[in-house]
Parts: C-alpha cells; structure tokens; sequence
C-alpha cells in the first residue's frame, strides 16, 4: 500500500555524483579488480559511468531489469528485460545501480548472471535501505529511515508520477501543486520543473488545463466544460 | 598527429546535463517517437539516460563501440565491441552518444544497426563538431572551432591522460602540473582532481614521486634515485 504522504528525496546533480565517486573510492579501497562494469538499466547508467571513469574501467555494459507491481510496493517482481549481450564466464563482474529498495533488482541481478558462470559477482550502490532485503557488497550511505529517493537523472518522470497522484484527487493550480508537494512529500522541485512536467502531462492527454486550474483528465472531480 | 598544445574544454555536469535536456527537447520537438533508446559505450550512457527522463522512455540499452588507432587522430577506426542484445526489426531507434568528433562512432553503429532491420534509425548527440564525417540527425550544439572535449563523467581519466602527456616531457610538481595543463591545453582542473589522477598514476605504476615532483616511469627525464 503507498501512503498518502511521504517523504522524498530530491537528490541533486551534485550529491548523485559525489556518492558515485564515493562508491568508486570504497570499490578501489576493497581491492576488487573487476574485468567489467555491468549498469542495472535504467537506474544504474549514470553511476556505472562514473564508477569507471574512477577506476579506469573501459568494458562497460548494461542489461535492463523491468519490475512488475506498483511502484514503491515492498515486495515487487523484477524480472530481465534486455539481457546480457557479453560472455562473462570465468570474469569478475561488477554491477552498478542506484539504489536497494526492497532489493529485487540486484537479487534478480545475481540469480541471472551467475548462469553465465562468472568467476565473482559484486554488486554496489549509491544508496543502500534498510529496508532491502539483499544487502549489496558495496554502497556508499545507508538509508535507515525510509524515504522516496528522486535521481537527478528521474526527475522529469517521478515528478509526473507525483503531480499524477495529487491530481488524481483535486484540481489545482501550479503553485498550489508546488505547496502540496512540499506539505505531503517534503520535496521542493523548481517551479521550472513542475511547469515542464505539467505540459508534458497536457501534451500526453493525462492532464487538462482550463485557465489557471490542472486536472487529471476522467477524475471524477475535474472542474467540467464551462 | 597530436599537437602539443591545442584548447581543452572540460564541461562540468550543470552544462552537460543541460545539453542533454536540450537533446531531448529537439528530439521531442522534431515529433520522432523511438521506441528504444541505445546509449553508445561508454560516452552515451549519461545523455541516453537524461534524453529517456525527458521523454518519458523506458527502453534503454547500450552497445558498446571500441576505437582504434590513437585518440584526437582524425581518422581512427571503430568497431563494435559490446552488441545489441535486444530485437529491434522493425522498430524506431534513437541512437544517443556524447559528441561526433570523426563521425567514425556513429557510421559504425549506424550500419551495425541496420544490420538488425529496423524500421528508423535517428542518432543525437550532445555536441557535434563540424569536422565530423557524420551529420546526426539532432545535436544540442555546434562546435565549429576543435577543441578536446572531456565530459564530467570522462574527468578523472582524460586528465590521467593530459599529466602523462606533460610528465612525458619532464618532471613536474602537482602546482607545475595545473599550471603547465592551463597554459598548454587551456584548461583549469580542481587541484583536487589533480592530485587524486596523480595519485592514481602512481598507485598505476605510470608515474612516481620524489619529494614534490612527480615523474613519468621509464622517463629518461627523471631526476633518477637520490
């Protein structure tokens, strides 16, 4: 079940890089040398790249992992949606995401591509939750209390998954939607942000606009035809 | 042939993330709707990734495609080292990298791609240099004068390999170092950047220290055992 309220995470451009370079110094610190750097796509594209800039890494490659269930449920599917296109029997492997939240990704990760027979997986993160239940070998800072964490690299889309929830229960109007998203989920988007992912959500037909007032377009309580 | 003194510019995440929403607003502009994305190792992974945020895609992936020959020379040779692990007959493609420079990287993905029949294919990248042999379909700027470009997420190892070009001429100290990379290649690195690529080379066994100069291994140059 999600809760009506919650706090998220706006993790800035800044932060995401510096936890990368993080991840990378604890990775170099363990001494794992790995033949490759497999990104968990999507999440895992920008920190993978940067973890190999950081250890002078170039065979880098990604497969994509596809979840099944609703976002932020505690116990999703994950499932491989693009797989690996490169033999990596007898290599040490890396593999790169953003984040462990229930840790079905990174789980699903490993049961596939130890068919592969690799010599060793390791796995690392930015942001490791307590809440995971697989515990990834390396991750640069813990999450002990439970939080919605929004990537600098995720913010066009999860802003629209939010702008989609509170409009799902009222119509309302940009900086009105500004102040909700600020008083339920404790996050502070720029308005240049909101703007954009409100046209977006026009232009997709999930939303409609009359004068100053959003709303989501089948909800019960849009305004209706003047 | 590389000239010993040419303009580097270093761009920093702000810029590169900004050109990569620019990317995607052409695209969108241009009303191409791809059905995947693929991300050219490893300089795409970063742009591929804002560019799928921005138009709200899921369907990412990569390739990986592996130059030879040395790097700035004009006409190295690319060929495709990681390959397409998904089916795309028939489909609309959109293929992202960082910059055209020769254009060898995405003529070489271009007719690898072909190769699996699909339905379109449209290339975009962050900047494209006009002496590209390649024209991509979108590109967020235009470089009309050459410079060396190196990305925020190619930083630590370009720079590696900026203080190895200056060390190969003669020992240096880090100070020496950032002054001497200002004056070649115009470039102004964070001292920290500096130190930590410095530390690397040794670690490396590329380069090694005596007191506060450091210098190339193997170097006839260097100032030799005390």
């Amino acid at each position: 079940m999600i809760a009506d309220s919650f706090p998220v995470d706006l993790v800035s451009w800044d932060y995401a890089t510096s936890l990368s370079r993080s991840l990378a110094a604890m990775i170099r610190a363990s001494r794992f040398e790995p033949d490759i750097v497999i990104a968990i796509g999507r999440g895992g594209y920008v920190p993978a790249r940067i973890v190999c800039d950081r250890l002078l890494m170039t065979d880098l490659t990604s497969i994509k992992i596809e979840h099944w269930g609703t976002a932020a449920h505690k116990f999703d599917q994950a499932r491989i949606r693009f797989p690996l296109s490169v033999n990596v029997e007898g290599k040490d492997i890396l593999v790169i995401d953003d984040i462990t939240d229930t840790g079905e990704t990174l789980m699903t990760a490993r049961e596939y591509l130890a068919l592969s027979s690799p010599s060793e997986i390791r796995t690392g993160v930015l942001q490791h939750k307590t809440s995971s239940a697989h515990q990834p070998d390396y991750y640069a800072e813990l999450l002990s209390d439970w939080k919605w964490i929004v990537y600098p690299w995720a913010l066009h889309e999860d802003l629209i998954g939010f702008l989609e929830k509170v409009l799902s229960t009222r119509p309302a109007s940009a900086g009105d939607l500004v102040e909700t998203l600020r008083l339920r989920f404790m996050m502070n988007p720029d308005m240049d942000e909101v703007i954009l992912a409100l046209n977006d959500m026009v232009s997709l037909g999930m939303v409609a606009r009359q004068r100053d007032l959003f709303y989501a377009l089948g909800s019960t309580q849009s305004p209706g035809p003047e």
